[in-house]
């Protein structure tokens, strides 16, 4: 990465925060995955996996909190711009010790939907703590983070 | 805690997602404090502390994201209760290889903020994230969990 | 019904509309059910209930949708009072020809419930229309209404 | 209708709800008008018409609450796609039992806006319930329906 | 005023802005007044007033406008407290040069409604000028400030 | 100006609100830029210069407030339409008798960006009184104008 970006692009010279002017950019199909995960109980684990009582909503209800999570973004973080989101999925599935979490929006637009991804793990993932804090209140969210993007000018990235 | 807890509170016996009535709790004095980290590189810390540039807004805008996010906790989680919080402090802390943040979410009502505590780090979480990535795209959120919590029927609690 | 209630409260003398004020009404518990229907196609109802394909998540979706709705009231509905909504749940049954949606609101507040039940109806029958209208451009969202409220002053009351 | 569009197009065939990508179609303009009625008493009807009191603000507040409904869309209903909406037109007539409503909305987007003027019929019909309900407890929202829609790949579509 | 109120409360001794505890306040009934002006061009009072054009929706809009405005205080300015409103009206009148609104807000909480008051008068007046810049591009809105306020601990205050 | 501009556009003929559709407008560079002031006591000025006092986020908060609030204008503002906004700075600068404000906007969209300027105008304006109101409850926002706007067919406007 060049020096010219080693800087905090969402505050000016002076400080400042701004909303970054990305009306130059061009617009693009572009992509992001995120994952994330929630470590929970074991009795957790067996009330998700709907062992001995009805599985339920429970992991429909996270799925439908990111999806619009990732709608909600710009209201979310400040200096986030609106975006046209084209896509969203969000799977969970439930582990031996977590219910793991992963997200992909898509959009064709001037600027990339990492943070939609973020915000769409981490919404699915604090409902998922709502739903067991009844059984597991030491519920923890962990390991937020992209995995990998697509598009733009600065190209494809994939976590190393 | 006994076996009456140990299920779904927010799952009917059918399976279905509601949002569990609390209008016979007692309305009390109820805290939380939960708190979360956002994993950053080394020259994020370095700008984060203003080294060689202005430190700027930087953790202003996170800290003011998660007091607003706090408040947003109803419309992001969908079985959560519209809460009347009456006090928020978010705390973020620049360490050598994170940004802690704690939040502290107070309330009068009839059920815990719990939920309001951790949306207010999350969110807080993703605003850093956002700020940084110019910088670093590997940025994580990570450790996000409730401390303890005062107040309402169940009483206080203290992650072991 | 007397006649001093033989006018529209939300409009004053000038014709203006306003928030009622309620400041003087008591802090009493308040629940109000409200019904409504969609009318699908067959071959909805058939995959509504599953026959061939998985049934999946739309009756859920549906449900989480009219529970967040309920509490987006007063931002839809420019004259409701913000309400401490205790408790919402919402029901879904797949008829013959149709989707039967039942909502039910519990407050402990200054006012009444209804437009809050009625919401959560509308805002999930929406969602099931949206859900099916690749199968189905026709579906219609149909009686729409409140079936009984309970508490304050003006008491119970129930759908002749 | 071919078979390819005989299935939820929301629900993969795991049954998982997600937001379709709908990146890969073209922007173009798109219509929809919608219709409802909110079926009420004659009382009302009198006072909606402004005999013998001044019939003020009612029509209009529903009118901007069905006008700002269609932007609230994607808020409320999970899967819909925020859209670039380029109008919006909401009209109320009181006939001799009911309110009328028909809502047109358009846009220069990727998908078609059906969803939009039937938020809006719902909720301006919402908002006319809520304002004569002091009058009139059992009115009824009924019969709310795309009538067509325009433009977009499956091309023009009018209610049989 | 004593000098333990010369500082901002909303900041705290090292500088973070925090939302300020109010749980041990005493819930009273509070209310404020507020009133607002947009200076407007000669055409525009003709065309509010209705001179040889149909007046229409204009200050009805700009009425419901404030009214949802004030409910929307919380989401917008970062600090206050999600309160209970009780009540609210707004009052446009068209004077020989400006529209001047007032904005009566009430609630039964634990803290002022000020806020709401005052972000009712700038949603109305903010509204206004989106109706009238086709014709007067120069709109100011101007004298946005609280008349009086009752109730809470601090006692009623008047502008001097 | 033409007198085809000499009405309000965005009522129509009968006099109902309409949000009026700009499908066949071109999408161009826009922008607009907007002031205001708050007027404040002499002690809150020396509050917010930092004069024995930390300093703090005051105005950090007020800039994010008014960032966000740009966001939120379709919201607020019942007859605009939803922008892609891409790009907002806020500026506030602390002159003897007030805080000073200028929002500048940009969008590569249909329509003007001139409402978006204003509000977070007046967004950050609000947000400047609720954070002084405990030293000064007279504070005064006022001269809330759009200074100049860019692109679109109406041209390049300079406030004269």
């Amino acid at each position: 990465m060049s020096s010219a970006h080693q800087h905090l692009t969402h505050i000016d010279e002076a400080g400042a925060a701004r909303m970054v002017d990305v009306s130059a950019k061009d617009v693009t199909t572009r992509t992001a995955r995120a994952t994330g995960r929630v470590l929970v109980a074991p009795r957790v684990v067996e009330l998700l996996r709907g062992e001995g009582v009805p599985k339920g909503d429970a992991l429909g209800v996270a799925r439908v909190a990111g999806i619009m999570g990732a709608k909600r973004t710009p209201d979310l973080v400040p200096l986030c711009h609106p975006l046209s989101i084209s896509g969203v999925t969000v799977d969970l599935e439930v582990a031996d010790d977590a219910v793991e979490i992963t997200a992909t929006v898509r959009t064709n637009d001037r600027t990339g939907v990492e943070m939609e991804a973020l915000t769409a793990v981490a919404v699915a993932a604090l409902t998922v703590v709502d739903m067991v804090k009844a059984v597991d209140k030491g519920a923890v969210v962990t390991d937020v983070r992209v995995e990998e993007k697509t598009g733009g000018k600065s190209g494809d990235w994939h976590r190393p």
